[in-house]
Formats: C-alpha cells, structure tokens, sequence
C-alpha cells in the first residue's frame, strides 16, 4: 500500500495492519523515530527510535520496546530502572514515516530521573532547566 | 557544553543559547527532529525535521521553518497553504537529539487537510483512519 490511498479516506477507513507494517517508511539504519505522550496529561515525554522487529514488538506485548541506537538492539523500556511504558494507542503519521505512542508511563520517562526527556526550554537567550529530579538515577541504574 | 552537565542541575540552572545551539546533536544530513505539539490542547500534530540554520530562523522570527528533505531545502510551514506555525515554546531533550516545538497552528497541520498528521490509529488487525478532513487539499495548495 501507499499512505497516499489514504489521504481522502473517511474516518473508520482501514487498512490491514500487516499491509500497513510492511508500509512503514524506515530510514537508512532500519529506524523509524517514536514519539511518546503521556496518554491522560499530553505530556509529551521523549522521542526515540524503533525498528521493525521492536514496533512488532510492541504491538505484540503492549510494552514498549525501543531500538537503542548506542547499544545497537532492542531496549525494552525499563529493563534495568524499572521505568516501563505501557502502549495505550499507536498512531502512524500521514507519510508513514513517523510514530506517536500514547502511553502509561511507570515513574519519570528520562534517564536523568525527571519526568519527560523534554526538562530543557528556551527562554530569551538562554536553555533553561524546568523540571526538578524525581528519583536519583543512581538509585535506578546500579 | 555537554548535555550530560545538566542532568542533576536544579530547576532554572541556564546555559547561554549559542552554546546549547552549537551542541544541538544532528544526524549527518545535518537535521534533528522536531515534534510540533498544539500548545493549548496538547495535540501532538506532526513530526518534521529542523537543520541548524531553520532552527535558527525559527527561533528569531518566531515562525515554525522546518527543513524540507524531499525539496533539500527551507520549508516555512504553512508557506503555501497558509496553514503556518507560531512557536510559542522550543524545548530541548536531555541529550540534545530531539525538539519539542509548542505551536500554535493555524489550520490543519496535515498536508491532507486533517487537524494532525496522525490520524491513523492501530486497532486490533488493522490501521483506521480517527481524523475527518477539514480543508480540502485541492483548495489549499493551487
């Protein structure tokens, strides 16, 4: 399929998923970028990547599974600081070419020990930290 | 800078917006991806891409230029459907690889005239279309 076909689509159209998979556009590396919202506040908590066999994953276990870029496999979200995230919904963008998870975060979402990746805003000229740690990563990651 | 110093920083701990810019980490076609999410409702509507020198024209014209990688060039959203972006907050992630942008959208910010581009949904074995097209393409882009 062509995420095209769908443009003018009327809400409830579907397509099969296997047909919709298949149509994922990675990039180069196998990679699709992931972003991932707190399903009831919005918050928007961090972007990540995922490869065909981690989306699969996902969708199969209802836990997220990330494609770790630095370690080069999968990173089931959690795994050692028991962060986890639960998919609520997936969502695909109009190309094809980019995910939204809304999820059911477990505890804060960053390594730094803060809720969203996202703690840092740009304020005149100045990035500027607004989100306070929540847990010590060195309680978490031992 | 290192991203890394700011991780156990207290809320409000600044560093200068040239030196956050220069450690902004893009990938080697020299872009970083950018969420675009409704400021008010907390729509996330789209995900694009952003090189150095968009962000920067971004973030002096408070005008959303993303950086077009089909046209290899500036892409001022909104620049022919007048659908543009106001940006009203530029958030970084912890470790420099991703922006948040928190817009205010005029329009649809879907190029197929739907409020988001991710108006497709995963439901049990197959991909739904969930958003009604507002503004009909053929009207926007003439």
């Amino acid at each position: 399929m062509d995420w095209s076909e769908l443009e003018g689509a009327p809400n409830g159209e579907r397509v099969s998923l296997d047909d919709a998979l298949a149509a994922i556009r990675y990039d180069e590396q196998g990679l699709v970028p992931a972003v991932a919202q707190q399903h009831d506040t919005g918050r928007v908590l961090m972007l990540a990547w995922m490869s065909a066999e981690t989306l699969r994953e996902t969708l199969a276990t209802g836990r997220v599974c990330y494609y770790s870029r630095s370690r080069r496999g999968p990173w089931r979200k959690g795994e050692r600081s028991g962060h986890e995230q639960r998919l609520v919904e997936l969502r695909v963008d109009c190309d094809g070419d980019a995910l939204l998870l809304r999820v059911e975060q477990r505890g804060p979402a960053c390594h730094t020990g803060r809720e969203r990746c996202f703690y840092l805003r740009v304020r005149d000229d100045a990035v500027e930290v607004t989100d306070a740690v929540l847990v010590d990563p060195a309680d978490v990651y031992r």
